[in-house]
C-alpha cells in the first residue's frame, strides 16, 4: 500500500520552519510496512494544493496532509480536501463541545473563527486533538483515504501515535523491520565496495549505506507477516555484515552513538579517561559527556589551546614543542602521556592539529591533525588530513578521535586488532 | 522567478533524516525574491524523479535538486536530469583531478565507482566541492535551469553560500538586501512583542524573527532596483532596532555569530578568558575555539565533570560542594573566581547543571543550571531552568553561558548595562 505526505503551509516554503513533521511520519509509516514514494509541501494556497491533491490521488492509496487546519482565514486544507473528494462541511457537536472546553480550560476567549475548526467532512471520521482546537479528520473514498493532521508537532505527533497508527495498522497486512549497523573508521565507498554484492542482490531484507561524519550506517530492513519473521530475514544479513567488517562495527542498534558505545566499553573494561585537545578545544570532551553516567569515567578534561598550557596542564616537554612543533606526531603523544598522568586515568585522548583557515605552511598544511590515544602504558598515534572550513576540520577530527579512543581501548584491553583493520 | 525544490533521498522517506536543507534553501531562496510554491522529496528512484522533474518544468523556471549525487550505484540524480534535458554526460577532467585530490589528501583508496562523479551533463557548469567528492552541476535550457547539488549539508551549504547564491543573485531583476540584527538574551516571544507594529505594518523593508537557539534573529530585508537604495531603505529600520533592543544587539552582520563577537570584544579589551565547566563538558570552550585567532586570548579551558575535578583544578572548597552541591550559585561563583585564578586569566565563564535525563530531584530539577562569570574582581551569576533532552539542555546551556560572558565583559569593561536588560 503507497502513502503519500502532503504538508501544507508557507512557513516551510519560506524555510522558517524545518519539516520535523515529515521524518517523523515517513519512519511511522515505514515502520507500518507502507511504501511511501513522494512527500510534497505546498503554501496554503488552496488552487496548488487541490493540484497536488490531484496528483497524488492518481498515484497513491493513502494521503497524508499536515498543516493548514488552524482557525484562520488562511487555513484552507480541510476545505480544498472536501472539495477534492466531493463532501460538503457539517458542523460535528462532538468537535465543537471539545473546542469550547480546550479553551475555557486555558480561560481564552472563542472567537469567532474558532468555530470553523467543528466543521467536518460528511461522513467523515474525527481525530480528538488533546493539545489544540483543530481535530484530526480522516475521509475515505473508494480511490483513496485522506488524513488530515493539525501542523504543530505537539498536536500532530500524539494524534498520530493514539488514532493514526492504529488505524493505519489496521490497512496493513506486512511489517517492516529494520537494524542499523554502525561502523566507524572506514569511508562510504570502501564499505560500499565491500557489500556491493549484497546490496545489488537483495531485495528481502535490503541494505543500503549511509554516510555520516566519520562514520558509516548500513541500514538493514525486512518486509515480514510478523516482527519475528523480519527479523529472522535480518539476521542472516547481519552476521554477513559482521564477517565483512568485524570490529569495525560498533552497534546494530539505531540509537546508539559511538560516544555511547565508547561508555559501554569504559564500563566493561572499568577504565576513566581524560581528554587533552588543542584544535578540537572541549568538543571531544563535550561528545563523551553527551552519555548520561559518563562522570563515573571522565571526570575531567583539558583544553590545552596554546603551548603554555600544553606545558603546564600537560607536562609537555618544551624542548618536543620547540623541536618538533605543536603539531607532531611527538607532542601528541606527550599530550596523551601527560594527560593521562595528570588527571589519573587509565586513558588519555589527544589531538593537536592546524584547524585553519590560517595558519597552515606547505610541510603542515591546514587540516593536518594528530592524535594519539594512551591506553595503559601504550600509544596509538594517528596523523589525519582533512580538507574543508575550520569547523568541519574540527567535526571530522572529532570523529576520529573517538574512533582511536574506542580502537585503543579494544586493542590494548581486550586484545583484538581493530586499528587500521 | 519561480524555483522549486526536489529533494532525492530514501532517507528522507524512510524518515532517517530530517530535511534541514530543504528548511536552508528555502530561506535562501526567500532572500533573493525568489517565489517558492513546491517542494518535493523523491527516493532514488529514477522513473519518479523523471515524473517529477516532468511535472515541475511545468511550473518552476529553476529546479534546485540536493541529494543523489554520491559515488555509489543507487545515486542517480544526475543521469535522471541529464536524460530530461536531452544531455550526454561526458568527463570533466577537472572535477576528476578535484576526486584525485580529495581522496589522496585524506590518504583515501578510489575505488572505480569514484571517478562516476567526475561524469557531467555536456554543456553544464560545474560546482566545486571542497568538502566532498561531488561536483555540483547547473544546467539551462530554454525552458528551465537545474541545479544539481550534494545532499550532505556540509557539502550543499558551502556550495550554496559561494557559487549557488551569486548565480541566482544574478538572475534577479530586482536586488534584495538583507541584513540580520541578531539578539542574545531575549526570547522569541518577547522581541516579537516588543516589534510587532513593524512586522505587520512594514512591507519594503519586512521584519521577520527568527528563533535559534538562545539568541533570536530579526532579518530586515529590502528589495530595490540597486543595492544602495536597498540599503537606505534597511537603514531607518534597523535604527529603530537599536532604538528598541539596544545592547542585545550583538551584530547586524548574518556571517557574525556570537562568539565572533565576543572575540572582537577581547580584543578591543585586551582580555584573556578561560572556562569552567560541568554539564557543558567543553562545549562552550568548544564554541570560543570556532573563531580563529582565539588563542590569543583564549590558552586553556577546564571540563571539571566532577566534584574532585573542581577541587582539584579550580580550587573550589569542598565545603561549598558539601553545603551547596555541585549544582548551586555558589559553586558556579567558586568556579569562575577558581578558573580564572588556575588560567590567570581576566575572565573565566563557569557552568554547571543537570542535564539529566537522571539526577533531577524536587528542589533541583533535570534542567537546572547555574553560570557564573568572573570579570576582573566582579561575578555575574544566573539560574537557569531549561527543558527538554540531555542534548537540547547543554546547547542552551552553552548559548546562556556565551550571552553571559559577553554581557559580563560589556558591564565591568566597558560599563554598559546589558545584563538583565
Amino acid at each position: 500500500m503507497t502513502v503519500e505526505l502532503i504538508c501544507v503551509g508557507t512557513e516551510l516554503l519560506l524555510g522558517n520552519t524545518v519539516n520535523t513533521n515529515a521524518a517523523y511520519i515517513s519512519e511511522k509509516c515505514a515502520m507500518l510496512g507502507l511504501s511511501m514514494y513522494y512527500q510534497s509541501v505546498v503554501g496554503d494556497n488552496p488552487g496548488r494544493l487541490k493540484d497536488l491533491l490531484l496528483t497524488a490521488m492518481k498515484r497513491s492509496s493513502i494521503l497524508i496532509l499536515s498543516g493548514g487546519l488552524g482557525p484562520t482565514q488562511d487555513d484552507l486544507t480541510k476545505e480544498t480536501a472536501a472539495e477534492v473528494l466531493g463532501k460538503k462541511l457539517v458542523e460535528d457537536k462532538a468537535a465543537r463541545q471539545e473546542i469550547e472546553e480546550f479553551m475555557k480550560k486555558r480561560g481564552r476567549v472563542i472567537t469567532e473563527n474558532n468555530w470553523k475548526q467543528a466543521l467536518v467532512p460528511e461522513g467523515s471520521k474525527v481525530l480528538y486533538n488533546q493539545n489544540g482546537t483543530a481535530p484530526g479528520i480522516i475521509m475515505e473514498s473508494d480511490q483513496v483515504k485522506m488524513i488530515l493532521l493539525p501542523g504543530p508537532p505537539n498536536e500532530l505527533i500524539p494524534m498520530f501515535e493514539e488514532q493514526v497508527f492504529p488505524y493505519l495498522y489496521e490497512l496493513q497486512p506486512d511489517i517492516i523491520c529494520s537494524k542499523m549497523v554502525k561502523l566507524c573508521g572506514i569511508g562510504e565507498s570502501s564499505a560500499e565496495t565491500k557489500i556491493l554484492d549484497l546490496i545489488e542482490t537483495q531485495t528481502n531484507p535490503t541494505v543500503a549505506p549511509y554516510a555520516k561524519t566519520g562514520e558509516v550506517h548500513l541500514r538493514i530492513t525486512a518486509k515480514a507477516s510478523s516482527e519475528k519473521a523480519a527479523y529472522d530475514l535480518i539476521a542472516p544479513v547481519e552476521t554477513e555484515l559482521q564477517n565483512r567488517f568485524g570490529n569495525l562495527i560498533y552497534t546494530d542498534d539505531p540509537n546508539v552513538t559511538l560516544e555511547d558505545a565508547i561508555y559501554e566499553l569504559l564500563k566493561e573494561y572499568n577504565l576513566t579517561v581524560t581528554t587533552a585537545e588543542s584544535c578540537t578545544g572541549g568538543l571531544v570532551a563535550g561528545r563523551l559527556i553527551n552519555v548520561p553516567g559518563i562522570s563515573q569515567f571522565l571526570k575531567e578534561g583539558y583544553v590545552t589551546y596554546s603551548n603554555e598550557a600544553k606545558e603546564k596542564l600537560l607536562n609537555v616537554p618544551s624542548e618536543i614543542l620547540k623541536e618538533h612543533g605543536a603539531v607532531s606526531p611527538q607532542t601528541a603523544e606527550a599530550m596523551a602521556v601527560g594527560g593521562a598522568k595528570a588527571a589519573g586515568t587509565d586513558l588519555c585522548i589527544a589531538v593537536t592539529g592546524i584547524a585553519g583557515p590560517d595558519g597552515g605552511t606547505e610541510q603542515k598544511p591546514v587540516g593536518l591533525v594528530y592524535m594519539s590515544c594512551y591506553c595503559k602504558g601504550k600509544l596509538f598515534t594517528e596523523k589525519n588530513q582533512y580538507s574543508g572550513s575550520r569547523s568541519k576540520i574540527r567535526e571530522y577530527s572529532v570523529a576520529s578521535a573517538l574512533t582511536l579512543l574506542r580502537c585503543a581501548i579494544m586493542e590494548s584491553v581486550s586484545e583484538v586488532n581493530v586499528c587500521g583493520s
